[in-house]
């Protein structure tokens, strides 16, 4: 079994892939390990699909790259569409509710659940369905600790967001339950 | 001619580098290019050496990876001892007035000034040295356009501190020139 895990974050522009990305990578520093954060950007990034990539490792980490993601996240159809077909897919799929996933694709466990819906109408606010993925992905994975992550989190958030984010990551514990 | 264009911005934790690569990133694409931006973590990460890496291109980029960057910038020594030694450079290095080049470094051009001493002193905040080595960086280079420049930093800075960052970005332009 490697000890290096890679994450490929998916989802329109706005929707906080990125800062996702990078809280998951300090998460994995508080952590004690080794992580990668990347995010490529075409001329088409504004609105269109977006992704970012994080590598969690316990040694040192040779390429940033992410080619056979362990996990990838797809918030909307079109990044589900640009960023799942790709890869062979060996590890786990988490999809908003509305992502429908191509019957060819194969992987060892898909979790589609109601992201967007949950940061929508449980926490009030469309754009923390970024933190909610976090909880399904610690929640299902342990590729960072809670501890680390809810530190990681509160390191990045604007001041006065704290509680906010904090019922969105346990919403997403939650949903991976 | 390569259409490609790799930076390293390396400094220490907490001077605001991967701030600085998500915005030169961002202004890559404002430019209508293709870009990525990576940011390397290890375990020693807190408070020593960081450093935030930026592809810029005409075309999409195949590998997010910097080899052989066109651009080092270095604001402290110990960053300058592990990313400008590794490489052959045949770039353009700049550093903070108080760091030392190994007299060994090949490079085309070294921008040598006082980046920390002007945040610090002219625009009163330590902090905005990542917007003054932008300025510096995007003078000297042209990679990305002044305009482009200033709308993705006033993209992502905190809201109030909009004339503090222009006037940071303003003096990195004046010490290039």
């Amino acid at each position: 079994m490697s000890n290096q895990f890679e994450l490929r974050l998916s989802g329109a522009g706005g929707q906080g892939l990125l800062l996702a990305g990078i809280v998951l990578a300090e998460a994995g520093i508080l952590d004690g390990k080794f992580a990668t954060q990347t995010q490529s950007y075409g001329p088409e990034a504004r609105g269109g699909a977006s992704k970012s990539e994080v590598i969690i490792s316990d040694s040192e980490i040779d390429y940033p790259e992410v080619r056979t993601p362990n996990l990838t996240l797809a918030l909307t159809q079109e990044a589900a569409d640009k960023y799942i077909s790709k890869d062979i897919i060996n590890g786990i799929i988490v999809v908003d509710e509305r992502v429908e996933i191509d019957p060819a694709i194969k992987y060892e466990k898909l979790i589609r659940v109601p992201i967007i819906k949950t940061a929508k109408n449980k926490i009030g606010k469309a754009i923390v369905a970024n933190i909610v993925s976090l909880g399904i992905i610690v929640e299902a994975t342990n590729i960072v600790s809670k501890e680390a992550m809810e530190s990681a989190i509160l390191n990045r958030v604007p001041k006065g967001t704290e509680k906010l984010n904090r019922m969105a990551l346990e919403s997403g514990y939650e949903l991976a339950k």
